[in-house]
């Protein structure tokens, strides 16, 4: 979350030495707006004269938001656009603060293979096995805040934090959603769409329960789903998501998209994106 | 389902010509018994003088059950076990027959991310494409049984049968799990455990509904489970599987082990098989 200058452009011509008829690839468009912490990557790229520059996704700061390729076209160099998953997921957390306004939202579930998160006494310890609460842990650590509702505050009071040796310092800022008064170490937000307020907070990572899973996909607040599935079946027990207000099937089609997928131990990993 | 004579060896050896000195790999053990159908395939193997017999399993049949591994090696021909999860999948229903003294039973639910096979108000069409609705097609025509609870057949009233083109004559017979009377073209059981009655039946394919699938799980008759599952979250509906009497989570694991995974379209699809 430190300044973003030197921007990438900066330091990658500084490392390549003489680019002159090259063709430089970079993941977003060169900023087209200098600082008092730098100049301008597109100028800093007209200056090296390359003789080409693909891009990978277009900035959505409307201080470059097209310019920055448009300054390069002027100067003589070939430059566009080759849209690209990769990239875009490289700067999810960026691109959704510049184009929603709001932090990007992972929504985590360890659940049976019917979808259950727990017995119907609450006993959830454990579905999933070593190797995906670790892989959970490797998760935590790329997030810059963890929330979870109140009940499972009020249920487990778990310690969110990242249990990798050598990541202990990686442990995000811990966050609930309850309309309760907080405790010490968390901050609150009251509902779900108050994470517009999470101003710093580029990538959120969201750990349930079932209403706080169903509140954030109500409102259509997810980008991204990522479900640990246990080989089990519970049957009668809590389900994973509670009502998320759908009323009919169509709407819930051509939404999600598979990003990901591994095996982890005996448990399987499914990440999806929400499609926009 | 017809008489098993002539038997794969019988047929496999008249194919080769001459084994002697060669290895022999078959998946079942060799009979030791004749009929009047035909020599027992350990006679037959004697005769051949292969120097090795390598058999991916044991015959559960009381009247082979080792002894045809026994003859080839009182013949002097090395006979050994090498255990083969493809050759016990490949006899997976009469493995069952022999030693459970019922049919292999599979267990197909199709669900949404989130566990579930319809709205609340009981919409299920569609939850899974048009591909993973074609490969049921295929695993229909590979059952001599299908099933659906009493509940399915009064609310949807499916047809049950193969409509894959050149497959439409290996539909299997359809049955129901029911107390009512049986409706024309079916078969009825009033419990789970009367498939122990099902007696030409190898493979029975169970499609639900979720009482259904409860029933089964609850009894332990369910040997494979095949999951189709849409990128999609319904949240409050109704539920794949109902209560299966699970009281403590430790008792749901080391149940189920992966044994195959496809993407079928946008659906997934996940086989596990019940380790005994
Ligand atoms: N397997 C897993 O991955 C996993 C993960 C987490 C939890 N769990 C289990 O899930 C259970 C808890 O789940 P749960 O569904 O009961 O509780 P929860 O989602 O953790 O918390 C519910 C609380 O969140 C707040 N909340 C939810 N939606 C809201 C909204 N739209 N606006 C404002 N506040 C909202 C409310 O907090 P206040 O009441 O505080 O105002 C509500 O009581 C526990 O048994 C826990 O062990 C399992
Ligand atoms: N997505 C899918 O893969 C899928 C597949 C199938 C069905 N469905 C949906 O599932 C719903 C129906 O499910 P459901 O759970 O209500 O009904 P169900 O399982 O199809 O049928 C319930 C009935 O099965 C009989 N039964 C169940 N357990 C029994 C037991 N232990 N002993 C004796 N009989 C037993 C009873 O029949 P009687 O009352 O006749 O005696 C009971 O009423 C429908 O909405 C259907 O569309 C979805």
């Amino acid at each position: 979350m430190a300044g973003g200058r030197p921007h990438a452009e900066a330091v990658a011509l500084e490392a390549a030495g003489d680019v002159a008829g090259a063709t430089v690839y970079v993941t977003l468009e060169p900023c087209a707006h200098s600082s008092h912490r730098g100049p301008a990557c597109a100028d800093l790229l007209v200056e090296a004269r390359p003789a080409r520059v693909v891009v990978g996704v277009e900035d959505p700061d409307p201080r470059t938001a097209g310019s920055g390729l448009a300054r390069l076209s002027q100067a003589g160099i070939r430059a566009d656009i080759l849209p690209s998953t990769e990239a875009r997921e490289s700067l999810a957390g960026y691109l959704a603060r510049k184009r929603l306004g709001r932090p990007h939202v992972t929504l985590k579930l360890a659940m049976s293979l019917d979808g259950c998160i727990a017995l119907a006494d609450g006993t959830s310890q454990w579905v999933t096995g070593a190797v995906a609460r670790a892989h959970v842990h490797s998760r935590r650590a790329k997030a810059d805040a963890i929330l979870v509702g109140g009940g499972t505050w009020r249920a487990d009071a778990p310690r969110l934090d990242v249990r990798l040796p050598g990541l202990e310092d990686r442990s995000p800022e811990r966050w609930l959603l309850t309309s309760e008064p907080c405790p010490d170490g968390f901050r609150a937000i009251a509902f779900p769409d108050a994470v517009m307020e999470m101003a710093e907070v580029q990538y959120l990572y969201v750990e349930g329960g079932a209403q706080t899973a169903a509140s954030f996909l109500a409102a259509d607040l997810v980008d991204r789903l990522e479900i640990y599935r246990a080989p089990v079946l519970i049957g009668a027990g809590l389900r994973a998501v509670g009502d998320i207000g759908l009323d009919e099937l169509d709407g819930a089609h051509g939404r999600w998209e598979l990003a990901e997928q591994a095996q982890l131990g005996s448990d399987t990993f499914t990440a999806y994106r929400r499609l926009r």
